[in-house]
């Protein structure tokens, strides 16, 4: 079995330019690792330009879902996608973000029956609706988010990150990318 | 029946900030008019700036897929997810840059058979793979678009162009978003 | 790419019998073009003349449904069973019997979450649930349909129409039949 | 549990007029008893007429297709539509004209998978793809049954049952169709 | 067409062990015939006994659902696994146990809609949404069931039975079992 | 949110029968803690015994395939079949058992697509194709797997491990099984 990380060409942190280099830098320090998927988009500069942009707009913004909630948003939608990378490298993120060694399992494997609180629940059912039959989505969706006291703020939030993670998981699925192995421990104990 | 144009809130042209005035008042005017698609991210700058980068990066960009070929990727794929806006709205670019005023309607109908020329025809099939049933994308579909002459950097633009219309669908089925009307008509005389 | 109408032999309007020459002329007459499914269907004479009185029995049918009712099942159930040929002629006559240039695409590509009025949305999702999952059709659809205020006479017409081109539509399948070029401009201007 | 025949009103032969009492009353006498789906159409009486139109048309065809392989076709499209009439009163006819007790209710069991000589196998497998994907029905659909030997005009048969059962399928559905008690036995015993 | 009972060897009645051909000897004595089921896992002989367990841990248990409506689970869950053998062997079975010449047919061609009374509904209901969809399965599918008055053994008795035929129908697909050709004709007369 | 094991009473060790508290206490000295899934059956002993026998016969073979094999077969299945409890608990032995800390969580993500050999991946072929689509399971799917060289016992093997776990896990869902909270860092380091 090969260790390849993508398909397509890989572009290591020192080959990128320096804007690309100092943001990607700053995530790989705080991680300790380069996270894959900043490798593999690296030959196409301006869609990772655009990719870190739409990712960062959406996950670290200010006010609306809690980090925690968009690691759950983006788990359950990967975990329905069957997208490996997004389910490790988020799972990691997720386990650290709740506190919680177990959760990104039991999202990933089933994240229509994992047991969460109400507005848990809420979050993945809405995630879920859009992410796994669009077609389908419509008020009665928005509706149970918003008997569930989701703000309208908080339904975009959770809409436009599964629309970003139907993105992401392509990517994924297209480039066959391999997870870094350091996902796989990150979180795993209480703490 | 209401003539909203999306479930949330819109925003006019003249209440973007400057940058994204000038940069959507440059398409408004190209095209005749607002794509609602602008409207409807509006209240989001830093999302809008970020769609408009990734669009242009994937749609604009120089070499591989033909820009007929890129709205065919776009419009197959809108149709298998039965996204009413990108269907109606790429439909009547496809039509111009095509010159074909049937192909569309034929394409978002049904992407799956539409009789295509054998470039065509791999262009769509890889694109269909990728959007609709990702988890089992794989090396088959990828050996496929090779055989048909595809290059590694056309594959990545039929690859991306899908993820990014597998997000770019899913905002439009959040928002409900409406086809502006002038659409409709684009493009459906022969010349 | 060829132009062939369909798959199988096709027959001009001179070489059909008297009855079926006066029938169908009247009908290219009136539309100004032999629709093709006529061309296509008719090396097989009895099986033409009955599709001819099944679809008058229920497309011409006194009381009931509006005309435009009709069509919007006939563009519904072709648009989830993605039939282009369907989607396309009948598309052009609901544009015209609905005097509204923007409906056919919008059923077509979506009939699940087309705005609708009640009525309307009651018709088209007893169309679908017939249409796309036979097997669990039941009681409860039945129910639905009589809540929003449809006659046992209406739902009939409702069943009987989608069962009608569920025929249609795999007929077109199986001959791969090509919309005429005229269907694709009739009805687009409001008037 | 009701023993209705059907949830919309049902005639009976006696008042029918004189062209369908005739027709009908014919079958009737053979069988012993009438089939209830007439009994079930008889309140519309120009759709009962274009219904045994098309059914002689395509059932009573001389050449092509044998009688046997006619029910077959419809009986592997009633099993995977899960229509319980067609499966039960075709499974009856299928019995005796492949004087076969065991047939029937293997085929419609599971189509795909029941045990059939070459030409029967390609037979079902036209039947399946056209009656459950019709979307994704193609040439190479069409390929596999010319390699089997079937005939363009036999490849047609195929089709047209094929097409004709979606509809009475979903006639049947819509109407939750009894079938009559007299099929459960016909022809269960090897002779 | 061959008359194999299995893919995999065959092991007749007296070339099993004492245990095990007491045990199947005094099914075959009862029956008239060796079940093929008995025959086709008989190369494995802790399996055999493993099944034989399983299967009478909850087909011959005291108590909780009757006999006939274990057979009803059965049947219906094969019907909707398209399982030819359990299909047509327990569908003789629910044949004689419910007394009811046409029930199983019924049941087998479409668990969804049959007509049941409210207990006999409730308890296909549950047994078809663990059978088909199980990551879905949830409280509301038991709150359902408790509604209809099913007892928490009963609800157990439902789902264990639904999974061991989950299973059984597995290992009749695996080795595309085929049914005695008695088990057609037991039952079929009213009594 | 509850830390419930089972929707359905649970058995603690000391209180099941001798036979059993021997037999589950040796695997729960050996594991460190006593496995949910038998605290979930103690309240069915009948059960509870044939699901142990059904087990060992399988998983405990002599010859065959290897016991890491075996594992792969349970985490592609129960991945497939989004089953919380098998997925941690089976990945953890799998773990163990391959001694690879990555392949469970890539395996249950995405059984299609994971990088296997040649011989792995015709293993999980088989599995998923009979797992998740079993009325299509067929000669085709047998040939594959002894084209890459699976005996027949090899192929039972898989075969019947995976119709194990399509019971397994209905199990699991109908009681919304919790797995231990040891499964999940079993396993993980390196060694």
């Amino acid at each position: 079995m090969s260790d390849a990380v993508s398909r397509f060409p890989v572009t290591e942190l020192e080959d990128l330019p320096d804007d690309l280099r100092t943001r990607i830098g700053a995530i790989a320090e705080k991680s300790g690792f380069t996270p894959n998927i900043f490798r593999a988009l690296g030959h196409r500069l301006a869609e990772l330009r655009a990719f870190l942009d739409y990712h960062d707009a959406l996950m670290e913004r200010e006010g609306g879902l809690s980090k925690a909630e968009r690691e759950l948003v983006v788990v359950a939608t990967s975990g329905a996608n069957h997208c490996t990378y997004c389910v490790v490298a988020h799972g990691a993120i997720l386990r650290i973000r709740a506190k919680d060694p177990e959760l990104s399992d039991r999202v990933a494997a089933n994240p229509w029956q994992v047991e969460l609180d109400e507005r848990g629940r809420a979050i993945v059912d809405l995630a879920l609706a859009l992410a796994h039959e669009p077609a389908l989505f419509g008020e009665g969706d928005l509706d149970a988010a918003r008997e569930a006291g989701l703000t309208e703020d908080e339904i975009w939030d959770v809409g436009a990150i599964t629309a970003l993670f139907a993105m992401s998981n392509r990517l994924a699925h297209l480039t066959a990318l391999r997870p870094n192995s350091e996902f796989y421990l990150m979180g795993r104990q209480k703490r």
